[in-house]
């Protein structure tokens, strides 16, 4: 097995024992860049200079004192939404062309600080308004999408190129790439992850969190990205826990709710066979399984979009009075259209929001749930050609409206939600399964997710798409 | 001196003293009620019946163990934008004709819980949608304006007919009645009073506070009403102070801004040469006088307006398409035109009210302020058959706008703002000043209130045109 073969545990383990050293993980890693990258297109800036330089720098520091971190000398990736300190950070628009960023944003700070090795900015689909990312490729098959908007991250640990990264997750931008590309990844609580320097798409219902490839490394991200941070102002001061701690064991005790309503009125066969399947995987490890009806579900895309859009469009005015023409032409119509939205509509899908995260909350009071299990989309991943959804009753549907139809929820809810890969379907393609958890509680969807993850071995297959 | 003439601070000290009865001062109020309200018009409800059954208990429980609060006994107003317990609750609007509450709001809920006698529910403009309520008269002339939308607490104030009396403030509303029926008033720092069971007119601005006719007897109220409830989402948990404690003395050490902008854009030389002649009062008890400019004072109207017609016209949405020909013509139109606001619009003004906060922030800093004086007005009570305010420079301005220019910077900081008699008119009008302080620390404004109230007798003065 080569280094960048690992998983980030794997890693950090091997390096903490002086079995390999930061140099040699990212020299590997650098490899795989060089014979994928031009097919994938994961990045939308590579610094393969500097993360030497920070590798090399990592290998001193543990020859002299050992690790000080999990991530110290592990290669990551940032989302390019986020700054990182002297590199391009566009957002991937054409907008931002040129535009260096000036300081790091929380996330990057969090990363380099614990001794990360930041390998570049990973693509995002333009200011994250959007599912497909289309400058990136799926490493399953390259004519599907890696999902968005984190969709370069995403690609980028499914091709072995990094072994943490960097997502936001507004409308399920970390969780709808995580599940295409066979992934895991974690939208936090809404305050747990710091967005200061992070660019805004929807204040309300942005969260930033870990990818990687599996729950155990998403743990170690987490660890170092939690914490409270009085630049952002929805950022909370909540204690951070050990998530690594949380990990493993069986479920014996827990209660997961399976929703009856909502997430089936459209899913694939072989989607819903793998979700079913996982139920009975995390039931035979002890949870007790309770059906559960979800609240309020009409009104979770028209609330998701009322408030996303509206925001969006507000953030944006001013650059697309300067540059419309800049935009990709699918951002520029959502930004357009927002425009027109009333501010009463806007207004009155907050209110329903508030009556959304009520209904949650008393649905996981009424049922005793440690979290709620539920399919991270009902689709695979579409081809970048026909981005069109077909269901088993003859309707379609554009992947952006199937994707955020079944990733809402945790952004209005603001709920922390974990994307495991929990099978493939018949053509090969990833399927994802979320773990929606109780405010703060991401030690406990970690925890179930470390437990189905240790009973399958989903998590472990190499993308058949790469040459 | 009769009952109904004492302060509220004097009331309760004599029955402490076993000098007055419950029972005694309540009749003395309702004298008074029956000699006035036929002119005055302040009450939507009044509750005599219930009122004198109050006061018959307050007396024999403190007969028995004596008072157990300094409101035990005390006649009080609720606006009736409030809710309380099986009396009509209208918002003084055609649209609530017949509606009794079903519970306590939690402002009337503490006062009951205090002892406090409740004579019923002052008018209030239609929904706290307005400035002039226009079912009251000015107890100082009756063709004029009481103010509002608190104008049926501040007329009753004024005429003696209570001795205390809730009001809410989200342009104003307790500020401006205040100052034209001189009284005194306080909007408390937002979320230290809870709003729940009261009508909102606009969440983000929404303020319920005490008025009063001294700065003493605001603090009674104030101890009574403050505290953290989780039911109103605004409402901030920090811990209540020894309000009464802060009172007297004198302001050495106490530095206040006075701003250079703003507030003298449009005034009344009258009412400008009462506000300089208050700070020379101030001055003289030792305080330190600063000049200072107000930051983004452009923005202050078209974000209050952007953020208060939105949210206004997204509340009554649906009671607007089933009865609107049941609004007054004003409040109807306003409502239909804030349809109208796109959600852009809404959203850039609370942006930019988030910049107004901060500046306030950083200008309390840098200057080392207590707080803040400005005229709590420009002007003082127009007629209500003429309800525009004409200023020096020729112009004239509708009395909603000239009246919530000087109130916004309150509702859009949410600092505590106090507005306190600072004299009258050549007319003999009454005029406010208004103390605008740090969050939180209504204490520091009740203090300077207190030792400038301590200094001049303006909030002893009996109105002039009862007959």
């Amino acid at each position: 097995m080569q280094p960048h073969e690992l998983t980030l545990t794997e890693a950090s383990a091997a390096i903490a024992a002086g079995e390999l050293s930061p140099v040699e993980l990212t020299d590997s890693v650098i490899g795989q860049i060089e014979r994928h990258e031009g097919q994938v297109h994961a990045f939308a800036e590579l610094t393969l200079d500097s993360a030497r330089g920070a590798a090399k720098e990592a290998e001193s520091q543990i020859s002299a004192g050992g690790p000080r971190n999990p991530l110290h000398g592990i290669p990551v990736g940032i989302k390019d939404l986020c700054d990182t300190e002297g590199v391009a950070a566009t957002s991937s628009s054409r907008t931002r062309a040129g535009r260096i960023a000036t300081s790091d944003s929380a996330v990057s700070a969090r990363l380099r600080a614990a001794g990360a090795v930041l390998m570049g900015q990973t693509h995002t689909h333009e200011y994250a308004y959007g599912v497909m990312t289309p400058t990136t490729h799926n490493p399953w098959d390259l004519s599907r999408t890696p999902g968005g908007s984190s969709g370069g991250s995403g690609a980028a640990l499914a091709s072995r190129m990094v072994l943490g990264a960097i997502g936001t997750d507004t409308g399920g931008s970390i969780r709808i790439p995580s599940a295409l590309n066979g992934t895991t990844g974690l939208k936090p609580t809404y305050g747990r992850v710091s967005r200061q320097g992070i660019t805004s798409l929807c204040w309300a219902l942005d969260h930033a969190g870990p990818m990687a490839r599996t729950v155990g490394d998403v743990a170690l991200l987490l660890q170092v990205l939690a914490g409270h941070d009085p630049r952002d102002p929805g950022s909370v001061d909540e204690p951070v826990p050990d998530y690594a701690a949380a990990l493993g064991g069986d479920l014996a005790g827990v209660t997961l709710g399976v929703p009856t309503n909502y997430y089936f009125d459209h899913i694939e066969p072989d989607v819903e066979a793998a979700f079913r399947s996982a139920v009975g995987t995390i039931e035979a490890s002890g949870a007790t399984i309770r059906e559960v009806e979800l609240p309020l579900g009409h009104t979770y895309m028209p609330v998701e979009y009322g408030i996303l859009v509206a925001e969006a469009s507000a953030y944006h005015q001013d650059t697309l009075r300067e540059k419309a023409d800049l935009y990709e032409p699918d951002v520029r119509a959502l930004l357009e259209v927002g425009e027109l939205l009333y501010a009463t509509d806007y207004i009155r899908a907050l209110r329903v929001r508030e009556l959304i995260k009520q209904g949650w909350r008393e649905l996981y009071e009424a049922a005793g749930l440690t979290a709620v299990l539920a399919p991270t989309l009902g689709a695979v991943a579409v081809r970048t050609d026909d981005p069109m959804v077909r269901w088993p009753d003859g309707t379609e549907e554009p992947a952006i409206d199937a994707y955020v139809t079944t990733s809402a929820p945790g952004n209005l809810t603001g709920l922390p939600a974990l994307s495991v890969p929990s099978g493939f379907d018949r053509q090969g393609l990833p399927i994802g399964m979320q773990i929606i958890g109780r405010p703060f509680d991401e030690a406990g969807v970690l925890h179930v997710g470390s437990v189905f993850e240790a009973a399958t071995d989903f998590a472990n297959r190499m993308p058949t798409g790469l040459a």
